[in-house]
């Protein structure tokens, strides 16, 4: 309980909607929580383990207290990932009792491999919120980042293997900020 | 999920254990659920519904987004703590769908009536987590307000209802700040 107090000093890219600071890493799984619990009834899967989907965003970033947050559009943050993030896991999870410790690491592994319902939706819960906290500050992360509406798209469409009901509206959220001059529509090269 | 977005510019007397500053309330709510998955083996019902105690500590602070937070040893702000929080409450759930509205209600009224295993035991999380930073970060928001061993007791021996583990864990670190003068001991006239 101690170590992990260190998760409130990971910051994020994401831009909170009313002070604009950015957003660490606790408050955001906490916001992920609450949306699990709100969002539960749209997933695909009708009998969710909400259970389960809870504790895995309790515990999807604490591997951030050492390996940082790796920006969603740092393709060479990305490469080694999930590397730096397996080294992280062996040190925090094995701070625990070894039960406990097996137990955490097995959530985290889950959701890491995505391949099952409760993995899936706590994934489309992890780029919702963002997304939707980017719209609310007319895309300041996304703007500062030199962000298309492509690569918005080609990133989080993962959303729809969890929950269709919210990749549509996130979607038509999307369309209408690219009307409306939030997020500069795809540039022809990459499309 | 944008409304509840400013609970985290909700500020606490708590300060956090590297930085020193201020914790807010949706950091503090993602700690309490992360106490939950680790100490619910300690909780003194066999059988906890530890889901409805994760619903409970996700929601329990959302009316401070309203009502703001009220400090422990704040005597005369909790004389009418509960009836702000109420109406906060009324106009926060009263922004979901009717169903929603109703069940977040009852989680809520649940844990403020204190009486099922489950409110007993995510009380005993929201208060043994911000002693346990106030212990790490050597009695910071107690020495800044005067507060003494026997105050913090009786503030907090409640913990024993939902776990007397937790309790007995906590009343022994406690008598350890006390004897390295962390935590002054109770004035004569109070105990």
């Amino acid at each position: 309980m101690v170590e992990v107090d260190k998760l409130k000093e990971v910051f994020r890219q994401t831009k909170l909607i009313n002070s604009g600071r950015s957003e660490n890493d606790a408050e955001h799984s906490w916001h992920l929580c609450l949306s699990v619990i709100l969002l539960a009834e749209h997933a695909n899967a009708p009998d969710l383990n909400v259970l389960r989907v809870l504790k895995m965003v309790i515990l999807h970033d604490l591997v951030e207290i050492d390996a940082g947050d790796t920006f969603a559009y740092d393709e060479a943050g990305m490469s080694d990932q999930h590397e730096r993030e397996c080294i992280a896991a062996d040190r925090i999870f094995g701070l625990l009792p070894a039960d406990q410790a097996t137990e955490f690491r097995l959530i985290w592994d889950e959701f890491e491999a995505q391949e099952s319902p409760e993995a899936q939706f706590a994934l489309a819960c992890d780029r919702f919120q963002p997304m939707l906290l980017n719209l609310m500050t007319n895309g300041a992360s996304w703007k500062q980042h030199g962000i298309t509406h492509d690569r918005v798209v080609a990133r989080n469409q993962r959303i729809e293997r969890g929950s269709t009901a919210m990749w549509d509206r996130m979607s038509t959220l999307l369309e209408d900020a690219v009307a409306a001059g939030i997020v500069p529509p795809g540039s022809p090269g990459r499309k």
